[in-house]
């Protein structure tokens, strides 16, 4: 049996609380006082991942740290340094490699059934926009919602990124703008396998969440939809109408973050290496970063620049 | 906290007690001889269905009963009796109704988004045939795998069936047939509010469990379509390929089979009407008695003959 | 250049002065007095079709026939001892043969790319019911609509109806059934290879022309939807809204029509059999008959009573 | 009765003969030689495009002219000029405006259905190369595929691009490569509206001629699918395939191709603006211009440097 311990109260806290109660057997959750907590959550805000999770490995504990690790490279380089030292199991939360939909994907394109890839196109939108104020702490658009899309570009290549730019603008809401963020993207991005990525980005999508990829490939293409609460439609006199996405990540990928936190347990059970590891959460923060540099230089940034 | 014993230790026994023990919050699985079980939920074979209900029913205990609740109306009315005498509660294992789908559908009916319902289309088609000894003791295809869509008619349609007339082969193996039983049918219904049903079922769809209903009305018509594991697409040059239907009924209504025994639960806590009670065993037994006799006699039967 | 005159100045005998005009090469449209008259094109009232059908052929035109023949079984042999003696061609306009998406279920059944066909299941209904002046003179609503289902059935089970049971009712407007006539049916078949047919036919769909088939067989199945005047789909906070089907047959057959006209052009250039003879308009009556007869004696009637 | 002579005995040549001979009433194909000519169609080769237009505008004929005017801006502007002296119709042959889906999504888009356009996706992939012939004479893959791209962002957008960046690459073919070509590019634009624009291109998509756009809004998005020669889809124990889609631009532009021309014959007999003048032919070469310097200057370049 493994025992967690869970820091940071907030709404995804307590998504993985239920996780490990109901879905993840062979764990329990634990108050962090506790002296057989074995791995610990890292649930809370930012700007408190990466010295938590320093003092979580340096006491031996395994750690699962939601994403981004930090918005500064350095201190991302400070958790590996510590991971060196103390080999603790350390898993990113970029739950969406754990949704039945892009693992397909993903599979689909690693077994070569679409050949080498040539264009992946992601679409990633939100049904709403945060709060200004979680807009000005959140380290922009890209370090915080388009991070998910960049890693999901290394997942689905199977490679880094090697250049990437940005055209970017504020078409959602003004007070995104005075807050120094943009709330719409489309990115270009060139990986290490010479395939190209398209991503786009909106804070808001009124028909709810919208998050699809796409591979095509020198032998074919893989794409997948969004989910929704059922399939039923209705064919009346206005048209024929299907249910809209599912209203937003909750609801999305509930089964993947319970999937994750599995992995996570699993990797600890079996001493075998994380699905998710530091070195992924490092390769997102430098896109996210390249990201930024090519909106304020208005120019293709390579990730070396990083 | 409520606590339920199991009774029948096959595959649909092991499933309850799983969604139990993870989705069922308020519940909690104990051995029969407990007297603390609060109810029992009947898993064991169709011919002990009955006389297990009014046991327990007599001996206070409430009761969940997989379908067929007997294959004889005159055991079905001795457990109504029982529940006349002992008013505990009882539900009937007709897991279709707990379908996001299904519910979908039911809810645009029930809310006149179609207007009047004309016609219902009900499919369903099992992957692969049961054993031949199976067959032998099921109670034939009509009260085995029909009777779920016996149920669904009544579920859309909101009344009770009025006549039925059968169309029935035996073209997926001749065993079936010599067996006593039939394979495919199409089946007409009329129900009491003037709708029309065609009900096509085949026990053996190569392509997986295919379970579609369609409700056409005057003001329009609901459609749902199959479950997959994932929307992923491949298109290549051999055509554009989605995934096939989950597989069988363990794929595809496990979050339905929780889901209603946490109606059973809560029924039981907040003391109201289980959603699916003994009439609603009652009605669709015999709807599958007047299939049998339509076969037999190849004619339309009123359910009022039986 | 093969010369035709067109009998009838309605809709459909429009419609095939424009094919005949614009889509089919090596044909045009002449005056029914020119000498030099090939065939003519018979899209008069329904009770002059076999008269006029046996003059043309002991003059020696070739004939294409709006169906149905005649709704009289007697009429139609007449034609054919007409046909025996002058063996002109023959053409019956069923033309949902020629329709892109039943000729591609007709071709993967006859392909054997779904095995033994065992379930057919056939959609037809109208967007609007027909003034009660034409209901009326129609032959009622299985000689007038269902015709085409029928043939449609044999089309593509590629053989003879044995049995047929007819559930009906009058669900739209209540001077229909004043007018003797139906306007909602299920209807069961069984097939000489023993497939069975679940047609439904409703004289109003509030969203269009409904014309959907699909066979379900030993290896697989084949199914078609409706077809629309663009793939358009809108997403907002209403749902995922697509386009609903073409509105009628002109809309939804515009293509269908030409070609059938195009077949009996060219079976007369090369003197071959016209892929739809007066026997398929004589077994489509006769199944019609088979209906109304069910209808009326409420029991499953053979088509070898007819 | 419009006069029209076509220039060019090429494939698009003959689609136009063959369009105005069966689908343009009003319009007939007469020699060149003939004074009755109203006006040409050139087909020629794009080198010959601006001199001809020139000749025939001097001449008093209208024009209509296969895309693009021509690779060079200052050719463009000459007919310009000569359609200033002689104000006859002038039609550029971007048939996409014609298909009936981006019609379709154009229409709802500048009804207002999705609010202000914020990102506009336009997937445009061959089923296979041209030869390397042609691609040497082709202008390179901007001037002579992405045009089409261009030209419908700005269809779709309701404006001209304000600036473009390309990321391009060789995947495809080397050949391609060699002969100072791309055949992948994912490319970024701002139009003057604001709205942001991803366009994604192959020279060889193995499943076919793969056309979609999608506009996503403040109110809600709009897309469309390809379309496929039926809707047939056959579920067996390999998935749920249906077609793929039309081959190429001959198979799924015909029906446009026909449009554009009535269109153009439409301006002529009721003396109206042509709906796609010379200025859209010279916006969509300055776009193309563009995204050539773009790729050799490896940055964003904005159209007005062009």
């Amino acid at each position: 049996m493994i025992n967690l311990g869970i820091i940071g109260a907030g709404r995804i806290g307590r998504v993985h609380v239920e996780s490990i109660c109901t879905q993840v057997p062979g764990a329990k959750v634990k108050t962090l006082a506790d002296p057989e907590i074995d791995g610990v959550l890292i649930c809370s805000s930012t700007d408190t991942h990466a010295s938590i999770s320093i003092e979580a490995i340096e006491a031996g504990k395994h750690v699962f740290c939601e994403k981004p690790v930090d918005h500064d490279i350095g201190k991302i380089k400070q958790v590996m340094s510590a991971l060196e030292k103390h080999p603790v199991k350390y898993q990113v939360g970029f739950n969406r490699h754990f949704d039945h939909n892009f693992q397909a994907v993903q599979e689909a394109v690693a077994a070569g059934e679409i050949g080498q890839p040539h264009i992946i196109r992601i679409t990633s939108r939100d049904p709403e926009p945060p709060s200004i104020d979680y807009v000005k702490v959140s380290g922009g658009m890209f370090l915080d919602m388009t991070i998910h899309d960049f890693d999901m570009a290394r997942f689905l290549a199977g490679c880094n990124a090697e250049e990437i730019y940005v055209q970017a603008a504020v078409l959602v809401d003004p007070a995104i703008g005075e807050a120094g963020d943009v709330d719409t993207a489309v990115i270009t991005m060139k990986m290490e396998n010479g395939s190209l990525v398209a991503i786009d980005n909106s804070r808001k999508a009124v028909y709810g969440y919208d998050q699809r990829v796409e591979v095509f490939g020198a032998d074919g293409m893989v794409s997948v939809s969004n989910d929704t609460t059922s399939s039923a439609v209705i064919s009346n006199a206005n048209g024929v109408t299907g249910e809209k996405p599912l209203y937003f990540f909750l609801e999305r990928y509930m089964q993947a973050y319970a999937k994750e936190i599995r992995s996570f347990v699993n990797a600890i059970q079996e001493d075998t290496e994380t699905p998710l590891g530091i070195v992924d959460g490092l390769e997102a923060v430098r896109m996210g970063l390249a990201a930024k540099k090519s909106l304020e230089e208005h120019r293709p940034v390579k990730i070396s620049e990083i």
